[in-house]
């Protein structure tokens, strides 16, 4: 992990649950976390999808928060058996489980003492881990070294990231312009492109073609850490393109 | 892999793609490829999205087809400088990459002999890979060995789809057709299609449409198990199509 922010810091998300792999649930947790880390400053860099099996998740867990600054997993903090993401990071950590006494008060005052068997389960945490606030619904998720174990329910998760920014370190904001180019392919504009890309190696240059019945064309998105080469780079594009022969090259707001 | 129907077969999806771990992009292929498998007895038993970076995409390709059955790629076969997937695929299998004559013929065809570099890049196939036919607008996506690398353009990626299901081991077979339909858009083609689909409950009729500088139209493809009654479904669909006043309908090659 990083203090300085001219360096480089990562992150993987691991997305655990049998009703993604199956096509049964449409996953969009993936590119909240991404909008969410890149705000900070954080590249995502790897993501796995895993099933409910312990091995897997363990697995996948030691390789990711291994390589990377920090892991973000998603999904089987819940009630239920097959609910098995805090038993396996705590394996994954060689540590044990324990029920924490703030996560057992706040669900004693919540559920004003129903403390079945199975809302007990949610009140486990490794050992040595600390608590994610959950502004949304249900019991909070957790933290433990370098990886943070939040819900599987989109809205939940997404109430839990706002209690992760802070902890991150030493990223650095990336900013981002677009170039939209309307009525010409890929094919033409590869070229200029890719001269531009190799003249800023510093800079990530993407190319995201659409067409339709209202026509066709690109959005060349470019990112980086620094403004002010970015806006020398989007002028240097636009140049380029133009120069190649393409005529309409607006740059657009970003998404 | 298995012949045995009883025996599991499973399978990874790896994504390939800088626009989805950023954010900018919300996958679906993996919803839609986990859907497409569960219907051919397949299991998706793990996902990875990579960034567009070489070493990164072959550590992943050669850690999912030692484990898995099948691995399906998306994204990264297009023209652009950070369209990677062929070249990463070819290191990975440890061959060279070539240019296919077929998808060269296909690309001079559609592009009346315009082929410049940025396009010729896109009919390079590792050395034994075959062709995935593509009935929806570009270049084919390949196979080679356990792996199918198919584009990342979603309406794409589901027509390449149905030049894989027939190629799966150990799962049940399908049979497919395509009919294509020139000059006539969905918003036609929809009733009679949706007439036809409804009467035969076992097929799979899904609707391709394409557009582009040479024309616009659509690919129909039926898909199932038994090929008498897909043959009949051929004809009556385009009898259907045609009683409902659309000319240019014509069964083309699939696979």
């Amino acid at each position: 992990m990083s203090e300085a922010s001219s360096e480089r810091v990562t992150a993987a998300v691991l997305i655990i649950g049998d009703e993604i792999l199956s096509g049964r649930t449409q996953d969009t947790n993936l590119r909240d976390i991404a909008r969410y880390l890149a705000v900070h400053g954080v590249d995502l860099a790897e993501a796995r999808t895993v099933s409910d099996v312990e091995a897997e998740i363990v697995a996948a867990l030691n390789a990711l928060r291994a390589r990377y600054d920090y892991v973000i997993t998603t999904g089987g903090i819940g009630p239920t058996h097959d609910d098995i993401t805090a038993d396996a990071v705590a394996v994954a950590f060689g540590v044990a489980l324990e029920e924490n006494p703030e996560i057992l008060a706040l669900m004693t005052a919540k559920w004003q003492g129903e403390l079945t068997p199975a809302r007990r389960r949610m009140a486990r945490v490794p050992v040595g881990g600390s608590l994610v606030k959950n502004p949304v619904n249900g019991p909070p998720g957790f933290m433990i070294g370098n990886v943070f174990v939040l819900a599987g329910v989109p809205q939940i998760m997404r109430g839990m990231l706002e209690d992760v920014g802070w902890r991150l370190k030493g990223g650095a904001v990336t900013v981002s312009r677009t170039v939209r180019v309307d009525g010409s392919g890929e094919g033409v504009i590869a070229a200029p492109l890719e001269a531009v890309a190799r003249a800023h190696p510093a800079m990530s240059l993407g190319s995201y073609p659409f067409f339709g019945p209202e026509g066709y064309g690109s959005n060349l998105v470019l990112r980086g850490r620094d403004p002010d080469e970015l806006a020398l780079v989007v002028d240097e594009l636009i140049a380029a393109l133009t120069a190649a022969g393409i005529a309409r090259v607006v740059e657009v707001e970003n998404a």
